[in-house]
């Protein structure tokens, strides 16, 4: 098996059941998420060996933690168990003129005060075919941005692929702070995704998608990829990407999806996974693409972080049947 | 703090879960709700005094529906204790080409049958900015019609402006009974709302929103709203209003929600809040119906009868962001 | 009352909560459905005396499948309890471009193995106006193909109507054994019912819903019935039918409904049920047909693969109120 | 199958979860229950043709109540559709030292206004062999009065015999009343069941479970069965019965159980029931009355008023096994 | 009315459905807990105006927490919303020998780094009668501290009884860091409360109930209340408390509960609020002490940490009636 | 880590809510278990490196069954994807004197079906320090039989222990043919588990456990352990052990638990775990019978077959501490 190598935090998500606001009655859907392990659950269910780098509490939340990500075929097992706390954040869904709110409370985690100098870089990179994280990780403190920069220098030196999801958060770090520090991490980096806003806060680049090529050309990643969301409602999403490839000097549109939205948390780390996963595989850039915005779509109609789909669901999506027919 | 009064019964709502068929589950979900109830509920999480008067029965459930209200915010130290149970309505769901539909089990209730005599008008609306009540509290009943009259009258002498919402309900009086009751309130009443259904049976004027003005004329009333229902499925609505102001001659249109429906129980409630809010808080006519149409269209994306929106979250819908994006 | 007979294989059906996948959640809901027991529910709820046909075994599984059906008010005493299990199917609910799944794990169930013998069938079909079964039926094995053949047969001999649901499954047998089991069976059958797919598959006619006259050419019925769906995608479908009368040479085409999908088992068979309903009650065949498709258009709408809906509710429905206003 | 008849009121039971306080969740527990339909549940339940009488409205609320009782295998053919609502009660487990508790909401229900004439008394007592009653059903109004003794007559003309719960309820009637109104009734009865408290208050007799006899020699009873609960606390209870019989001058103590209690709700009719079936199968009065008593311990153990249970669970257990072992 | 003043932290209190361990179901039950207000929401039950004073963040969590106490009458308009998280705890509940267990994050909590300096203690103590807190709030860290003692020297001044629940935390502080804390705290203290536990942790007092005088003699309160319990396992204690009077020199020993546990969490609180009431209310020594166990029984059979009971259950259970017989 | 292998079938395990009757509500809840699974995911729990062998079907049930083992930290890499259909249990939970009652569905599994062949039996056992199986395993089919036959006969050229549960299923065998199956397989055991009743019907011994010794006599095994249950009824139980070592001619016999039961499925296979820990960790005879009863008595307060506790939880029962106190 292919061994992908992840690294972030992991947090408790709590929701309430429905369409409810939080707390309207006494009882919280409880699941785990986070950008990277989102993207290392994925390329579990893509069947690749997938490795996921974090540090949660030695007590019963974060043993769950870990629990959850075994579950679905995430090798835990480089997990260190250290800290205090698990992160937790709090999400609630929207409907149609409603939008879904998020609130953190993931300060002091086990991760942000752990994670630095929690792993033997070489000895996790083994083998390691790829290596991808977000722009969270390097948010969440000095600590994991020190990780995050020794795991990059790592990756690169085992000979691994890197990608970069920007995935910016306001309520992490300035975009001041951010162009300071995502910049220079750039030059390890082989592909790197985001959105419209991604470019703009983290790059300082006001470009639409179809200049995406000065990402390359100012930064270095020779493959960028950038999602599209159209949000007409909470509840109707459009749903795209883009990807430009500097080695061919290939610019790729995807096909478009009209979501009905069931959960859309999690999207972007399900298009990276897909992405990652149809590079590997192989795949064309034009089918990897392909398959990443089918991944991603069908991620928005599961609950919860995780995008719980197999290879074949999501071939057989990016095939072009969107009829939603039952399976029998 | 503003005062602002409202007089009602409250009831007990037993729904099913999701979309299924009343009872086909062994469970219901058991919320409080009721045309005044939800103003006043509105009204408090918009930050106003919000004094609501009722009487439910001195047991456990009577008291669950004072908790309730309390919970979200309003004054309920006025409620009176008494009778002998609370009113109760089943309200199933409706989805797509199939209608909600709702099943009323609220005859002879305490405060239909204690109403009259419960409370010192004089001491509760001492400081009242407002008064509101709807067209089915004077439709429960002699006690309930004589109570709306005294509060009306006691109001005025106050100096409260006064709001009716004419909510005609064919299960609690023909339109002959309730054009008797309610053609004379007008007369004490400031701002007059109703669909274009309530202006037919309640006021016998056949006419459609741009014709309003004329409520004004016949009746009295110096303000009058109007909301405009677009039902093209129980699953999707167009929902906007307009207003009348005889002061000003002016005619006002909102703007118009295509909504993806989660409960449309309570849209006028909070319709008739969020325009009383508005007023309240010295927004111009325009600028309160717009704040009105926001809040009762985020309602509908709400489960209950309660609109668990702060100011803060219509005036962003109402400002123009209706993209539903996540906000962190 | 007037007597419906059905006969097939009655399952427990098991399903996620919400838009979950199979077994995200440690939560199933647990139901029961099948072809000929969903006709016999919706015939029983528009008040005819439904007698359902099936083996269970008797056990507490297969009594509750029993008391699902008695429930609903169709006639269980002729059910027979033997065997050793009943059928089981886990049903998934699709969004949007992720398509709805079943798996099924019925073999060797109570009725496949027990159905052959268990009914004294001229006792059975004393009284009998109508007799409907499905293709799903004689696809079970051998006993039950046995059992549909010399129920066509006493149905006939009691003078009575009978229908035919094509309804292939690609599971239980293939296009060429479906038929060579079914042609045969036509030539008992009255009306014949199915989809696009159903025609091609089991009759091997690549018609399009506008030639099926060429079934009642070639195969007998003197009324066939053809569903037509539009998969949009997993939330939304187009849905409507048409029915040819070889009697009067008349072509019908239904009104077509836009569905927001809450729950699309089940809809054939009350389609199915809505048109027996509708010939029973001596419709037009225009007007039997308009309800069954608003019937079944319900269908849609609810949970289960029981359409919980009373003639009031689908005539008005078919009398083009689709507004889904709330009925109070 | 041996017909029995029973008549009374069936409720709307709406519980809390678990151990929960009376609407501390926004959820409710939506089940049916009645002194007589309980009773007609456990008898249908143990084979016998049970038909059960009672009058339900015409919307959904009354439709699930006789849909409930079909699913258990009651006959509800008789039931008649007529009024306004069906009664509700609001029921809190108790735990420990906490008493469970019950709000009754059942005024101006569709029985009590409606029994009286709603029966053809003669075709329903065609072959019957048993009819039962409760001493709730004749304290629901004149009417409903009026409608139990005519159904003891003509259960008594059609020679079905005769069987009488006393069950005093002081929410319904005083002493005096429930004295005058049931005194005269028994000498139509010929099974008299009762707890202690029932004897002093509807018969005024002040005794203990082994002076029994009086019961008969007063008011003609021929059998007379006394229930013995000993309340340690809300969760734990000791239970056992008494049985007189005037003809054999014998009197017959049960087995005594002590009961961890799930739900004691339907405990006496559960124990009526067991009696009733014991001695129509033709047991000795000790066999019957062993029956009856482990019928009614097994019914605490399960949620809801209906006891759930078969012929061999009650033997089984009467027969001394009560080890609680796995039966797989 | 008579006002109580109590002041401490209140969290989000997770716990796992029934029995399960912590996350084995990905639902949890999210309610609201802390010493002092479980004793707020004890008071207000008994009717008393009881007011809360602690800091909650300005978001939909800590909105919810001033919701849920508001629910229950505490009077939540002194609670200052600041800071940046509320504290949270995971409680999973024991069952025999499994012991229940505790898992807290409530670090950086908005009250543990706001509550200094948030409150005009005079304003908050006019016309207040008793002032309660425990020995969680001074542990939270300095400024609870400081606000500790600002509370008690102001109630003292406003001429306020004061009770402190010793309430010993060894997740919070030492014995060395409590004893200095809180020994100095006494000498303001009119009524202490602890179980033998506390005394020997946080008094170094290694004395069994019945010397408890001591305290009195040592540290200066004239109230001295020792809470008794029994572990059996987690589902059965003994629970018991004994009262020492020093102004008439009395010994008090309570009624004994064998206690089926329901949650046990807050049962040292239900016993403060208990013989605070008793005391305010006149009650003897005795027959106040005899109210606070009998409350404090009743708390441990019901979800959460709030007792919610009334004065009237309470004063039941107190004159003797602990058979849980079904009050209807 | 030291690595234990177990064979066996693992099964989707539904029972109804609470303590309802199987599918009196529309609800299941929806875990796996199994005889060895139990035993596997306990040593995991234990810190060992657990190897689970069994075969699914490849589809969403299969999978979710080794989501459920991965989660709990079991090694599911062996696991074979074969055959049609996951066995299926109904498992309804007794109270009092009302037993639980298992319904099996198990026929035709993907284990009985496709086991034999399925693996690579000297690269399983390659490590392996113990091998663990019970009777149901080779009763479920000549296939099964001959894999537990060639499993054996693999662990014991590795080199590891071996140990066997009898575990009677008379839904699976007669005595006869148990007895015949399992006596030979007894000689290659070095530890063999099982009560009195197995003992009984697999080996034909009609002894209670003090005379155990005589299995170690007659079939061989050198360690001989009987769990002793007093079945007071569903809710109480005690449980309590014996272990014969026939080295050391010891007899041990364990502590012995009352245990209010929560869900007492899975027990003996958590005693087998307990001890396979215990003797595996180098504990004395004694202290690991001491381990096994205290961790399976911890298994029966639990919900599900799988005995989620630590170490350092058992260790803590083990050592005396059953009072069920708080753990904070």
């Amino acid at each position: 098996m292919t061994r992908v190598v992840t690294l972030g935090e992991i947090m408790l998500r709590l929701s309430p059941p429905g369409f409810e606001r939080l707390l309207q009655s006494p009882m919280l859907s409880a699941t785990f998420g986070g950008a990277e392990a989102n993207v290392a659950v994925s390329l579990a269910h893509f069947g690749l060996e997938s490795v996921y780098l974090t540090c949660v509490p030695a007590h019963a939340v974060g043993q769950a933690a870990i629990g959850a990500l075994a579950r679905e075929g995430v090798r835990t097992d480089f997990i260190c168990r250290r800290g205090e706390r698990l992160g937790i954040y709090f999400a609630e869904a929207g409907a149609s003129q409603r939008p879904s709110t998020v609130i953190y409370d993931r300060a002091r985690s086990s991760f942000s005060e752990s994670v630095a100098g929690a792993f033997n870089w070489a000895e996790v990179f083994t083998q390691a075919r790829w290596f991808h994280v977000s722009g969270v990780t390097p948010a969440l403190g000095p600590g994991a941005a020190q990780a995050t920069a020794a795991a990059l220098r790592a990756a690169k030196e085992a000979g691994a692929t890197v990608s970069l999801d920007l995935n910016y958060r306001h309520t992490l770090w300035t975009e001041a702070e951010a162009q300071a520090a995502m910049r220079p991490l750039l030059a390890h980096v082989d592909l790197v995704i985001g959105n419209e806003e991604d470019l703009q806060r983290v790059l300082g680049l006001a470009i639409t998608g179809v200049d995406i090529q000065r990402v390359s050309v100012e930064f270095g990643p020779r493959l960028v990829a950038v999602t599209l969301r159209e949000s007409v409602s909470a509840s109707d999403n459009g749903w795209s990407a883009v990807l430009w490839n500097a080695q061919t000097s290939t610019f790729t549109e995807s096909q478009r999806y009209s979501v009905r939205i069931v959960d859309r948390i999690g999207a972007g780390d399900s298009f990276a996974a897909g992405l990652i996963y149809g590079l590997i595989a192989g795949k064309s850039p034009d089918a990897a693409l392909r398959f990443a915005v089918a991944a991603s779509a069908l991620k928005q109609t599961i609950p919860g972080d995780f995008n719980r789909v197999s290879v074949a669901e999501v071939e057989q999506l990016a095939a072009g049947n969107a009829s939603g027919r039952v399976q029998r």
